[in-house]
């Protein structure tokens, strides 16, 4: 799962960025005017649920884009590329065919116009049981161990509202999907982090490298244990959680009578060599475990925001309740649409032209060019196992950015150089740490490789050009 | 708005029900297989904060309908009619074709596939903020005072997760739509009542004749009131508040400092003589009021679950930062699509033709027709000014339902008979009542008249066999 972006392209970056500009002046004009109401107004305040929950590397990052663009805008330099945006998430590929056509069949079709089951359509939990029935080898029921939620961020928000409280600790891997941590606190709970710690694996740098130090992870289970979040295949690093590993962390959850919150939207993209195995099918896992997939993921289409949750009974009839009286239903032209093509692709799953094993091979290549791309300007990639991200060394390129006067690790500097200087957007790998890790990671950044090939060819310009400038 | 049915014809209750009995037998066994682990996982249980949340009037519908329909098959009457659902407020008129082909087009767009802007798709706020300036007369900024949500349940729920909080009161006023008091419950909050007391007003029945007690209302203010919910046009009512009804509530709000979290998703949908009102334009009110809508109700597809909150950006940015913390994002083709079906009424907003309007005319011819078949079969309908629901006084027709050892009030089981003895499904309006005050509601049910003809029609074969078992 990847948060959303504020736009689609620079040029609307820039559009959007002026008209807020002139709509704030505006509205800070009005501002004004009932400045002496707003003081009054004690009871307008937010919950306190929500304190300081308000910003994160995505509102920074459109902010600093905006700014960039206008900056363009205002210097009239016509010519001016525009920025490449290997930052966020947001896959720029076309989705397959058949998945666009089957949302406007679906469009076509009165009564899929309205208001279908408030747990999941039918025919989607249908589906999704069938699919997931033949990977995890057991059976599970359409309309009680699955619900069909707004993303697999809305999957990890149920899970969280309907099972975590105040007084639970939430064990967070670091570095993790940005939302984990708010998404704890708003439960009223403590997030209580681990690090992968580096330890060099084989030869050539990669998502592998990472792990979990098992005497560390075990020393921060306790009784108030309620879950852990898992994220393999693993965003920002593209590391694949192997057997032994999930297997320690299986252990520790039994051992502590602790739930998993198994983020696995990537699960269909892992590259040649390695597997994805849902913690799930670990013994004693499946009573304990929420297991989260993502059509957005699945099928290339993130504006579709739906997602589901997998697990037994006694777990998802909690998140349905949340579900129930917070937003009751999904949409039902999207949920049928989705069915179908799952159908299509539920039928073939024994075909190397299944979508979820054709879009992990078409990455594959993507991956491995990207990879040659980035070393041959000096910086060096970390190999993802899966997903569609790739960290980066920056600190060999020794940019001195200390001449920069924001309050931000050095990661963060680095980015807001890179898009001015070089137009090409990436992610600070600190936006995914808590606190006390950001050292850690602050030589790093992230590039998103689900691009089309054109997209690829104006970040490879760039990177060239920018090769030259250091030879 | 309105609750999601489970699904949409008698037929699909019918192949679930079955479905679901075989499932639940499969899924009892492995329970008892697992019950030994489950008895052990402490840790399994759900979040205080949805404890008593789990069940409302559409769960006991379903069961209702399935166990009807479950029986009908078992005893293989193959004549039997099928239920004719005037219950749900669930569409079955065909949605404007501009409206579906919209959502057609948006699917062949690769980009409209992926996410947007997270509060809300810049098109999408853009037409919106224009719309509503129109009608409110003031500037509003489509950046900082919309949020685009998952329906107006969702605007509902991010307003009371964002400024409702422990300790805090918050004013329902009875009848009220069902997911008001547990969305309060779920924010910590306690749910203050306060009925539509019912006050003749002219000859005939009319919504009208249901009022707020002055005193009694200002009762309910206190220093700790944070909010009340207004519902205009009303659900179950279809009451539509006068000026000085609003009034009323807006004096009390600004002399308790409370803000008006005001449910208008029936906005458009008000018949000839009456007109409706948005607190928010009165004296002092946009600064407190946050304004919900809806494009299930406003284009007829409640199933794109689609809404939006209006309101100043003090309020909003709190809305605002809950939606970054649940689900980031809407659906990227639904919010295209709806933005260019606003754009198309925006540009005859002054034409009678407008849906806005054409909606309502249509509507209206509906209410009249439904009204006059229940008056013949001896039912007591109450004409409403606006909505799409009519409730209606059962109580002269007497029925005997002494023999039901449900319990449930009389209007429940009013409601269970007609569905088993008519083939007639309606809600019981005490569905929409605190406990202390289904004496005063239990003698109405709620129906929905947003129907095409030939469902009125079946509606009006069932009445008018009803009728002449009477006489």
């Amino acid at each position: 799962m990847e948060a959303p972006g504020m736009l689609f392209v620079p040029q609307r970056f820039l559009c959007l960025g002026i008209r807020t500009q002139l709509l704030k002046t505006v509205s800070s004009l009005r501002s004004f005017r009932f400045s002496a109401l707003a003081t009054m107004a004690s009871k307008h305040k937010n919950a306190k649920r929500i304190e300081g929950l308000d910003s994160n590397v995505w509102t920074w990052l459109v902010d600093l884009v905006t700014l960039v663009s206008l900056r363009v805008e205002f210097t009239k330099v016509a010519a001016d590329p525009s920025i490449v945006n290997l930052g966020q998430g947001l896959p720029d590929i076309s989705p397959p065919s058949y998945v666009k056509e089957e949302l406007a069949k679906a469009a076509a079709v009165d009564r899929l116009n309205q208001y279908t089951r408030g747990f999941g359509h039918p025919a989607l939990v249908k589906v999704l049981s069938q699919v997931y029935e033949k990977i995890c080898g057991r059976k599970i029921d359409p309309y009680t161990d699955i619900l069909v939620t707004v993303g697999g961020y809305g999957s990890l928000f149920s899970a969280m509202q309907a099972l975590i409280e105040e007084g639970d600790e939430v064990i967070i891997i670091e570095p993790f999907y940005d939302c984990y941590e708010p998404m704890v606190k708003m439960a009223g709970a403590k997030p209580v982090f681990i690090p992968l710690r580096y330890k060099k694996a084989g030869n050539s740098a990669s998502s592998a490298d990472w792990v979990l130090d098992p005497t560390e992870l075990a020393s921060k289970f306790n009784s108030k244990t309620k879950a852990i979040i898992l994220n393999t295949p693993h965003n920002p690093i593209g590391k694949v959680y192997t057997k032994e590993e999930l297997q320690l962390i299986a252990d520790l959850c039994i051992k502590h009578d602790s739930l998993c919150i198994s983020d696995e939207v990537y699960e269909w993209l892992v590259y040649t060599g390695n597997k994805h195995i849902k913690i799930a099918t670990l013994p004693g896992m499946w009573e304990r475990t929420v297991t989260i997939g993502s059509a957005g993921k699945t099928y290339s289409v993130t504006g579709w925001k739906l997602g589901w949750s997998i697990g037994p009974q006694h777990l998802i009839k909690h998140l349905q309740v949340v579900q129930q009286n917070t937003l009751y239903t999904c949409s039902t032209p999207l949920q049928e649409a989705l069915a179908q093509a799952f159908l299509i692709d539920f039928k073939r799953m024994d075909d190397p032209d299944c979508y979820f094993y054709s879009l992990s091979r078409e990455l594959e290549g993507k991956r491995n060019r990207m990879a040659q791309l980035l070393q041959e300007v000096g910086l060096k990639p970390v190999i993802p196992e899966g997903g569609y991200f790739m960290i980066v060394d920056v600190s060999a390129l020794d940019v001195d950015l200390s001449d920069m006067v924001e309050d931000r690790p050095y990661d963060y500097k680095f980015v807001t150089w890179m898009i001015k200087s070089k137009k090409l957007s990436a992610i600070p790998l600190t936006a995914f740490c808590g606190l006390e890790t950001k050292e850690q990671f602050e030589k790093y950044i992230r590039f998103c490789f689900i691009k089309q090939d054109s997209t690829l060819d104006a970040a490879e310009m760039i990177l060239k050009k920018w090769s030259k400038q250091i030879a």
